[in-house]
């Protein structure tokens, strides 16, 4: 039996959102695997094991998976949003590195709706001109780098994405982001907050820079800055098409 | 009768990437607008009139559409890919100001993937850190703009996206991008070509820089470049999670 890993994007929540190539693979898979709150989002049925794992374990869980498909079964990971955006599928190519038995199986990337595009479309459009991406997490790189991009990305005008703003562990982190944000786009700039994009709980806000506290955003949030042209109109924020 | 607007992306081409609600509200419209090659990809039925209309007419498309829904229509405004990226949601924002008649209606945006995720996903996981996504057209935006936003993204070590990068009218363009990221990120850094993704014709191609010339991009290309940690792991491109 020839085994096969599908690196799998749920979209943010909503069921209307999963794409049919993920819908058909997790139908055809033996195996899934992913961060426990993701598994639960599958449903159960006979010939389907679910291996749901905790947070911060995704090199063992790419492995995992990767052995079972070296075994001939048919693996799913599954991430939420988009695999490929701060999520799974890294995690299962540096597990294939010094491994040329893993570098030969059947592999594919399947990509999901990805939190900053449905909180965008929630919002209206504030990523319709050149935007940037961020994770705020600090658990893979410092945050002096994370100063340095955003400073950057200020002067460069890009409307900015943030994941992870905000977690328990450091709850100082995303404060300082504000400060630095205030600092380069003046107080006016727009900021969105999306919380549980596309669930029954989603709720958005946009604020001035100016009124924006670290406690609008918590691990559920994607946080949207807009660029110098970023306004409101009437219940909705948009980006033109056009540089200022 | 009330009418409706949706904003809809149909995603890169495959039919295996539209997701549930956007196909679920083109079961429900009564009328289609988008650029012709768009509403080719929107089976015909009884009941639904289609409105294709050119290239570079956003402005009156949108306002087309938004009158539709005032007079009681269903429409849905179809983009390629995700409309929030380089598509129709902000001439649909931007068409509504100054009209608040049209800022009262029932209006949603329903994300898609884009063109950049499908092809990271074909990819590999070449935008698994931080990254921007950059619309090389300049049809909105002078050249020095686009040069400015090359030279600092690179400074701030982001992955790139490039949409629109090479056009029959400016062929010069794209030759000056590569020549600005060779010289701000040298010779060795990885660029990835990814062309109609997700059709029957996908290709994709990746080289350095020193390599890469600007023929291997056309109208239907998405072109990815990596940060400086970017590599190969077997016959894929994959960015680590954590930071060099």
């Amino acid at each position: 039996m020839t085994g096969s890993l599908v690196i799998a994007g749920l979209g943010p929540g909503a069921e209307g959102m999963i794409t049919p190539e993920v819908t058909a693979a997790l139908s055809d898979a033996t195996d899934v695997v992913g961060y426990v709150p993701y598994v639960n989002r599958v449903a159960p049925r006979d010939g389907l094991r679910l291996h749901p794992s905790d947070n911060r374990v995704e090199l063992e869980r790419a492995t995992l998976a990767l052995e079972m498909a070296l075994k001939g079964q048919r693996v799913v990971v599954v991430s939420s949003g988009d695999p490929g955006v701060f999520a799974m599928a890294s995690a299962v190519f540096e597990a294939m590195e010094n491994r040329p038995d893993f570098q030969t199986l059947d592999i594919r990337v399947l990509p999901g709706i990805t939190a900053m595009l449905a909180a965008a479309a929630a919002i209206g459009a504030p990523l319709g001109h050149d935007f940037c991406a961020i994770n705020l997490s600090d658990n893979l790189k410092p945050f002096v780098l994370i100063e340095r991009r955003l400073r950057l990305a200020a002067q460069a005008d890009f409307a900015m994405a943030f994941y992870n703003p905000r977690s328990a562990s450091r709850p100082e982190g995303f404060a300082r982001v504000l400060e630095i944000l205030r600092e380069e786009c003046g107080p006016d700039r727009l900021i969105s907050f999306a919380r549980a994009v596309s669930t029954p709980d989603q709720h958005t806000a946009t604020v001035t820079l100016a009124e924006a506290t670290a406690e609008m955003a918590d691990m559920r949030t994607v946080v949207i800055l807009g660029n110098a042209s970023t306004r409101r109109v009437g219940r909705f924020v948009y980006t033109p098409r056009s540089a200022a």
